[in-house]
This record gives C-alpha cells, structure tokens and sequence, in this order.
C-alpha cells in the first residue's frame, strides 16, 4: 500500500497539517521512523520523539501543540489509537496457512467442515467436530471428540482443545494454549489421600473472543467454564473451572482466577493478579496488577494490593508503609517527650 | 446410566428424604439441575439454590437443614464431595485415544509397550524408553530416550517429557506440560557473560501423581527432581532443578518453586506463591495464595504474606496496614496533645 | 570419562588435598556421592554433606576449612560453580535428535539449511526460512514464514516461532515456548468493544540467549521486540510487545515484562516480578523475586516490595509491617500517658 497524506487523513477524517503530496508506505514507531514511513504519537512519554522523527507522517491527537518545529506531515486525528489501529490493519501481513487441508491432517469421522477452511500439518482432529467456515487451524492444532468451531476462527500452532468445548465466530487462540483440560478437584480421603473429582463439564467460549499464548482454560467439573463475547485473554494466564467471564472484559498476562469465580463484563485486570474461588467481581471493575481477590466486589471498584483495598486506600496506606521507618521515629520522639512532660509534672505543685 | 435415587442411596451408604423411586441419569451443577439430573450441596454458599432447582436428586451432607420446602429428593450423606466424586466417574466419558499404536506413531529402538497401551497420532518416542500396560499418550506428545512410563498413565497432547525421566503408576499429564527441560542454571564469568552449567540430572514421579496443563518440572542438575507419590499440580506451575515435592502434597496454579527446595508431604500451597531455592517447607504446611517463603519451615505452619508471616500474624499486621491513614491521623492528635501539654506545663508554677 | 584427581586438577588449575590417584567416572551431588563420583561444596549451607559423603573426589574453594576429618580427595579452585560447570560438560549426554533431515519434516519453499543440521520428526517450516549450520530442531517445531536461526540453536520440542523472527547463534529455546505471538494490543471503541491492533513488527534474538520452557515472547506491534546478546529466560516468563531486555540479563521464572519497557545490560531479576509498561530499568539493577516496578529505575538499584523500594528500605518498613500489632499497643500505651498526663495537669495551678 502507497498512500498520500492526504488520502489517509480523508480515508480517517482526519486533518492534515504540512506537505498533503508526500507518499507512505509502511508503518513504523517513532523512534524508527525513515522516509516513507507513518508513524503516530499518542503517549506523550514519547513526544520528544516528533521532533527528531524521519518519517514521513505522524498521527498525532486533535489537541496536540508541537513544542518545537516538526519535519513531518501531521494528521490531527481524534483517537490516535484507534486510527493507527484502522491503518495498520491495511499493511498485515498474508496468512500462515495455505488454504485447503494438508494431506498429513488426521480429520476423524462425522466432521464437518464449512468453506475456506484451512488446516494445516499435522493436525488432529477427532470424531463428531464442526469446524466453521474461514477457519484456520495452523500444525499441531489438536480438537478433541465433538467440540466445535463458529466461523473464522484463528487456531495458532500446537493449541490443544479438549473434547466437548464450544467455540464462538471470530475467535483466535495463540500457540500452544489448552482448552478444556481438567479442572484441579480432588477429595482428601480418611488415608490422608487425595481422590480425583472427574471433570465432567466442558467450556464455552463466545464470539469475538483472544486467548494469547500458554494460556490454560479447565473444563468445568459440571456444567461449563463461560469466556463470554468480546473477552481478550493476555498470556500465560489461568482459568480455573467453572470459571464465568464476562463480555468484553480484558485480563493481562499471568493473571489466575480459581474455581467458580465470575467476573462481570467490561472489568479491565492487571496482571499477575490472583482471584480467589467462588466470589463475584462485579461489572467494570478494574483491578491493579499484582493484587489479590478474597471477597466479592462490588461493581465499578477500584483494586489495589493484596489483599486488595481500594485503590486510592491502598495507596495511602503504601505511602505510610514506606514512611514506616521515619513513622517509628517519631513514635519514639513523642515517646521522649511524654517522659519530659512525666518528668516535670513531678516537679509542679499540685492545687489545693 | 439411569438409578434411583434408592439405589445410589445405597451405593453411598446415605439416607433418602422424599422420593426412593426417582431416577436421575446424569449429574449437574445445582444452579442448573433439570429433571433427570442429579447434583449436590456441599458450600453454604450455594444454599439459596436449593430452593429453587429442578434436579431430581441433591446430594446433602448429614446435618443439611432445609430452611424452606426442597422439591428435590435429597440424598444424606457424610461428605458429600466423596460422595459426588463416586458417583460422577460413573458418568465420565469416554477414552480420547483409540486403542493400539496409530501408524503415524514414531517409536525408537529397543522400546518395550506393555498391554493396552494407546498411542495417538504423531506421538514421538525415543529410543530405550519403557511404557507399561494401560498408557495412554495423545497426539504430539515427546517421550525422550531412556525415559520410562509405569502403568496405567495418561499424557495430554503435547505434553514433552525430556530423556531419562522416570513416571511411576497412574499419572496423569495434562497438555503442553514440560518435564526434563533444562535447570536454570549458569556461572558468571568474569567477562561478565552467563556459562551454562550442564543440566544432566533428571526428573523422577512418582505414583498416582497428576500435573497440570503447562506446568514445567526441569531436570536436575545433577541427581533428580522429585516429585513425589500423590502429589497434585495445578496448572502453569514451574518446579525448579533438584526440588523434591512430598508425598500427598498439592499445589495450586502459577506457584513456583526454586531450585534444591524440599517441601514436606501432605502441604496445601496456594496459587501464585513462590518459594525461594535450598529451603525446606515442613510437613503439613499450609500457604496462602500470593505469599512468599524466603527461609525453613516448621512443619505444621500456616503462612501468609510476601514475605510471609504466620497467618493470623499476617492479618493482623495487614488490618493495621489497612487502618494506617486513620493511625497516622491519631499519632498527629497525640502529638498536638502533647504540644498542648507543653505549652501549659511552661505555666505551671514549679515546686518549690 | 574416567579421570584422576590430579588430572582434574590439572585440567582445571587446582590443587589436590588427599590421594591424587583415586578415578572418578561420574558427577552427583554431594548428599548422593558414591565411590567414583566427583561431587562439589559451594554453598556453606550443604556443609555437613563433605564429613559423611562416599564421594571419591570433592571441588571445594581455595579458603574452606574442614572443621571435621574427611574422607574425599579434595581439589581447591578458585570458583566452585565455574570448576563443576566445566567438569559437567564433559559427562554431558548424547544428543536427542539424530542427524539429517527426517522424513516427516515439512519443509517449505526456498529455505535455505546449513551444514550439520538436524530436523526431527513432525517438524514443520514454512516458507523463506534461513536455517544455519549446526542447529537441532527437535519434534513438533515450526518456523513460520521468513524467520531464520544463526548457527549451532538449539529448538526444543513444541516450540512455535511465528513468521519473521530472527536469531542468533547459539540459541536454545525449552519445550513449548513461544516465540512472535501477537502482542496484547486493542482499542476500546465507543461501543465499548475492543478492537484489535494488528501486531505487525517481529521479534530479534541475539547471540547466545536461552529461553526457558513455556515462555512467551510476543511480536513487537510495530519495530521489534528484542533479547539482546546472552540474556537467560527461565521458564513461564512473559515478554510483552516491543519489550528490549539488555545484554546479559537473567530472569527467574513467571516473570513478566508488559509492553514497551526497555531493561538495561547486567541486570538480575527474581521470580515472580512483574514490570509495568512504558518504563526503563537501568544496567545492573537487581530486583527481588515477586517485586513490582512501576517507574523508571537508576541503574545499579537494588529493588523489593510491590510496589518496590530500594531493598534495605523495603526490609525496614516490612519490619515495622511485622511488629505492627505491637507497634499499636505502643500507641495505646502512649495515649494512655497523655491522658494521665492532661488529668494531673488539671489539678496543677497555674502560674501567676
């Protein structure tokens, strides 16, 4: 794609400020920017970039004041992001997989499969599955007896989904995530023993849906584990069993969230973040990296710590734990004084 | 399978209260009992539900008092987790892998394959590897050279056990764990640059142990890893070089465990702690999620915190932390009552 | 291999303390020493091990100082760890995969495959890909399109690297990690859904880095994310987009590294921490395990706590956290005084 300034600032309406004529032809970060080049600023950590840049177009925000003279065309945008985001999308890249089904794919008995679906080497799929139209299923995809796939799915390599779980349209799962494995439940018996509780529910997972890399979705013990519409998974993070998340609620790398806990829709969670079983966090709530859940949350909160307080509380509260050493000093300073104050007190005269 | 309500009670040794002659023919989960379906009530925070489900059998624990009128047949029992575990493995599914050894099944030389081994598509086996009567290995999984497999164990796709790793009976390996990989370890020189130290230890499990999807065991550096009979791994969890896990022990998801640690038999250890390397946890620990344990344990201890406390310690410190701001503001009321003090002691006429 | 002690010693600039001609054929650790192993004490902690050890030779420092008799040969050397790690690499073990090409390896179109390199079984590489002299690939490995490896990497089993990655020499990626997934980018529209920001950049590897298992290095955005020359990854580590970890730089595993930051040469980083985005951390900083950084760091700074502080600081305030109950009587105690105080003064006249 060769685009002008100008086509790109119609194309986003946007507004161009500089040479409206000159040509881009790849995006790049600022700080990599070289002739032919289209960039953005939206993090203004980031601004002292513009000056210096030598690509050819930035994006930058409606209500961004240059603090010095830029070389660059801008185009004043209102979300930044979200152009760069429609941009970008024009120069991907071509898919992974050739169309068709590789002749080394095992596809088992009673499967359906809809147009364009591609499925790559060595890939495994079992009895009684439904794969979608304009799935892509890369090597080493595994799909166990009787799950299903809606329409235009993106399955990365080594991805294995076990039997009997549901997949929306549009969903697309990195390398080497699991769906579907057991749930971690046992009994502890009188012989100090643990005794495994099969697993028996499946996972359903709605449309629209990521799941990055080396992520781990368990299957319900009974009934299902629910990622609902919209929801965005980072990486390496766990779901437990019975697990319920809801619509377009976004969770960062590493985050864990055990047995039978829901979390309402729309809620943004840090990573490395821990939720304990069985709670309820309500919609919209946003929680802080690192922080862990014991209780139910109530709707639109704000998390901090672990255990987690609100989140300005929790700040305050770790202003004071870093000024603990000073605090303590000045317990025994006032300690000091109150001896003087004894001291002298002996020494006055009572009334009467 | 379809019983009675009857007869289960007399499978479990329970007592019937309503309806002997109902018949359920699959299990769910209490929120979401039909007619035909058998569930349970064992958390009080499920009660409500009770109320309102149209399971046609609830397994309840011998104390359970209705508070309102139950449709349901109920079944008494002592522990009603036990009693759920028994009955649901009556309704598990079926096997994933047909049996025998699929023609795309790679086996190296001199390996010997008990009876009744399953072995799936594109299962890679190395050379001088043992695997005994029952086995199950799915699609994609790596058995490395020498590497031995006892009865009865089933390992998920992708799963890559390392060469020279010994499994005893009956463990179960969820998918894309890794067990052999390389310790971490290395000696700076004095260049300033990382030399690897060879990894030529290895991993030892042993029976009746189950491993969660993407944990990662490394090999040791030299000697073993051990992971010992009994023991249950969450998923995502990652078991350094030389540790050994005792016997019963369970370990929820995300936990890491550093290098030469021993933790004692029968610990419960939450999801998302760390422990660091050449420590030894005691017997019967118990960690709460998110701590973290820098030294020696005495068995029996209950800890919580990073560092961790003692449990009630920890919370008890944490309240405080929590009422900081509030102390902060009491410790500058005591001061300004000792200035006051101050100011009238300096009217105070002196004995004399 | 079978040696003598003084040939050891020789090899390795040591001197002998005992009989110089006992032989030893293998390694083990101290606690499992048996007649023919060499075994090594550099941790002071495992020093009861070297009184009762059957071990024929023992690697010790250049000051120990046996407070007991012992029964071992003895070689003293400069550094321990280096002594063990050059000794270990020669009983090191014969390579997984055998030489060559196998049969089942897809190989796409114009790949390019130095000298000595060998592909195993159920391999997959896709188009454009440069392979170097001397590298392994072990089972169930796929390159994506473009990508190339430096000569003599080592790819374990499971391992996805996604199209257009580059690495150096001498690389070794663990079991089932993940090298070029999409990184975690969205824009929330005013639907409140998120739309996906194609990941369009890629991922550079330098020289003489090791990846751990299971870890995941998601593609830059736009540009590259970068490990620069010997940086060690341990396993479950999270690297996000755009991230550029220094030369030389050790990560303990289930680190995470969010988007965009930039750590510096040298550093040492625990288990367990996270990094936020957007932030750099300077040469040589040292951060403990389960540390969270959410700012820029100085180079050669010393970081604990979550949120950090510089370490001796955190030890202090975590201190004052753990005697918080007493610290809190202490108050009591003290506005117990100041209202004694306030009632004597009561009863005192005035002056004048």
């Amino acid at each position: 794609m060769k685009v002008t300034a100008k086509q790109l600032a119609e194309l986003l309406g946007g507004r161009v400020e500089g040479d409206p004529d000159v040509y881009v032809e790849r995006p790049a970060r600022i700080e990599e920017g070289t002739a032919g080049s289209l960039t953005f600023l939206a993090n203004p950590k980031y601004e002292e970039h513009i000056y210096k840049t030598e690509a050819s177009v930035v994006l930058v925000g409606e209500d961004f004041k240059p603090k010095l003279p830029i070389a660059a065309t801008l185009i004043k945008v209102g979300n930044v992001y979200e152009a760069m985001a429609q941009l970008v999308s024009h120069f991907d890249q071509k898919p992974e997989v050739s169309p068709g089904i590789a002749a080394t794919a095992k596809i088992g008995d009673r499967v359906s499969i809809g147009e364009d679906v591609s499925i790559g080497d060595y890939v495994v799929v079992g009895d009684d599955v439904s794969i979608s139209s304009g799935c892509q299923l890369h090597p080493f995809v595994y799909i166990g007896n009787g799950s299903g796939l809606g329409s235009d799915c993106l399955i990365h390599g080594g991805v294995q989904i076990h039997h009997g779980c549901q997949l929306g349209d549009r969903v697309r799962i990195h390398a080497n995530a699991v769906i579907g494995s057991d749930g971690f439940g046992y009994v502890k018996g009188q012989d100090g023993k643990f005794k495994k509780i099969q697993q028996i529910g499946d996972v359903i997972i709605g449309n629209d849906v990521e799941i990055g890399a080396n992520v781990v979705v368990d299957r319900a013990s009974l009934g299902s584990t629910i990622i609902r519409d919209g929801v965005k998974l980072d990486n390496l993070i766990q779901i437990a069993h019975n697990v319920d998340v809801g619509e377009n609620t976004a969770i960062a790398a590493q985050t864990g969230i055990a047995g039978s806990t829901q979390i309402g829709p729309d809620c943004l969670i840090g990573g490395q973040v821990g939720i304990v079983g069985h709670v309820k966090v309500g919609a919209g709530t946003e929680i802080q990296a690192q922080s862990g859940i014991a209780s139910d949350i109530e709707p639109g909160s704000r998390l901090y710590g672990s255990p987690a307080l609100p989140y300005n509380h929790f700040l305050r509260s770790y202003a004071s734990f870093k000024n603990f050493p000073q605090l303590i000093s000045q317990i025994r300073d006032l300690e000091h004084r109150i001896v003087q104050l004894e001291k002298k007190l002996e020494q006055v005269r009572p009334k009467g």
